[in-house]
């Protein structure tokens, strides 16, 4: 670098509240990572734009200190309390959305969830995966096609949700079977799936941490809207991360994690039909929902993505 | 809330990566502290600008949430890593500054530290408050003034400093004196101070956690420019959280944690003269620094915030 390239930074050695972020960011060094600089920069302008338009207190600050302290202190193994916080602020959603933006017509992404286990059991489609025989029986039916409707043949459909009870099996070992509502699905030659399982149910993020603390100061309960899981996944296409969603649930609109878009509300009808039932080995009455999924190519997100970072 | 008041929030109750900050904040509800509310609003909003200005990746997110998790899990009952990272992002002395607003001439504030001990002795002025006989000796002299230059009498100056090997006394329980380098002066009745020390030398912020490792990213040191600490207290005067800095420390142009305002930059001098340093009870060669303190009354404070917030 040479001395007209240089920028004169000796006024911002010193602490100035007027350009406090300025301050701080001329301090990085040279051989940085450019990409952290980058990011690094943008967080501090943010950080101190929102403390100066809050004028924060001492006190909330404090406040702050402790909330981030308590929160990482309640994470382990089995508990990641900032990924909730994450969460329940839009943020993963956000991100999320930043990652995944595929042409127009594909299925949209939504959150993956702290619930998802890879490795479950490959079924032939038809399979009832509700292994404890609660809740209202659910057909789930439909087609993977790309964005041309073109049907895409052996498209895997990893799927999960919780049971009627509103709890995974991962979270109830003692009382579930293994793997009851888990299974992986696959496209036949002209990209249908179908199998059977239980109309979903809201149920609670765990809230008995900082972040339920939080979202009851706010006035926000912590109900995820129900929902159905799946992970669609077939060579040469953007694997899409995703829900259904059931049309009638009361917290549809107000989803504790923002998981809900309007593309991923399904329409669930309900059956009460005895030769129906007996002929699908459901019991009546029942649910049924059809529900595409359309696959963006790897070529076509990529193009995508080009267009935007140039 | 009449119908009319009440805003259309149904097309917010759905994520939309465009406005997801409005979508996040849509959702709080009614009957909230309105501060709470405020505060919120403003982070998420700067929040979600940041991670879409970033273009943040799902990989970039992970790592994020794993720095807060682990600078949590650093925090104990003698480490606050949440504030270290406070203070090394300049949000500290910003905090501060927000909070400490004083009529033009008076003493600014900075930051307290951690390693601030209340109840130190009081002592007679002249004390000499190195008890490890370590580091070059300095003379402190000055005078407390309100902002008319009216002598404060009766006004405390708690201070503190590290010892020359750059530790406080409370790093190094089994090394050093109890209260070393601390006391707590009173002025005289023309406002007059005066004690002895050891000239302050730079010492690092602890570097061996996650904002250690977040600096060295950064192409930063975790340097503190070398000061002593007052904290300066008279009734009816607004108490005053400072330092004063050594004008020829390496750091003082990059303190780690942005401490250093350049109207708390002081004039050390350098004495070598044999029947001075005897006069005044120090070895020779010894360092004189004269600093004088403006507090601005509590009135004064009152009126300036009024007028900020009016």
């Amino acid at each position: 670098m040479t001395a007209i390239d240089e920028p004169d930074t000796r006024d911002l050695a010193f602490f100035d509240a007027s350009r406090s972020a300025d301050v701080v960011n001329a301090r990085m060094g040279a051989d940085i990572s450019p990409r952290f600089r980058e990011i690094m920069t943008i967080l501090v302008e943010h950080l101190h734009a929102a403390v100066k338009e809050a004028r924060l207190t001492s006190e909330e600050w404090m406040a702050g200190i402790e909330f981030l302290t308590r929160t990482g202190q309640m994470c382990s193994d089995w508990r990641q309390e900032f990924i909730l916080l994450s969460d329940v602020l839009g943020v993963s959603m956000l991100v999320d959305a930043l990652n995944h933006d595929r042409p127009a017509g594909s299925t949209e992404n939504t959150v993956l969830g702290p619930f998802y286990v890879p490795g479950a059991p490959h079924f032939e489609n038809g399979t009832n995966i509700c292994l404890d025989g609660k809740g209202e029986p659910l057909i789930v039916r439909g087609r993977v096609t790309d964005n041309d409707g073109k049907p895409v043949a052996g498209a895997t459909l990893d799927v999960w949700s919780t049971n009627d009870d509103g709890f995974y099996d991962v979270q109830q070992r003692d009382l579930q079977p293994e793997n009851n509502l888990r299974g992986v699905f696959t496209t036949d030659h002209d990209g249908r799936y179908w199998f059977r399982t239980v109309k979903p149910r809201f149920y609670p993020i765990p809230d008995d941490g900082t972040v339920g603390k939080m979202l009851a100061a706010l006035g926000r309960h912590p109900n995820r809207a129900a929902h159905l899981h799946f992970i669609v996944a077939a060579p040469g296409f953007d694997t899409v991360v995703t829900h259904i969603f059931t049309p009638d649930c009361r917290y549809l609109g107000e989803d504790a994690v923002f998981g809900v878009k309007t593309s991923l509300i399904a329409d669930f009808q309900h059956v009460d039909d005895l030769a129906q039932a007996e002929a699908a080995g459901v019991a009546n009455p029942f649910w049924t929902v059809e529900w595409n999924f359309v696959l963006a190519s790897k070529d076509e997100v990529e193009r995508k993505r080009a267009e935007k970072t140039s």
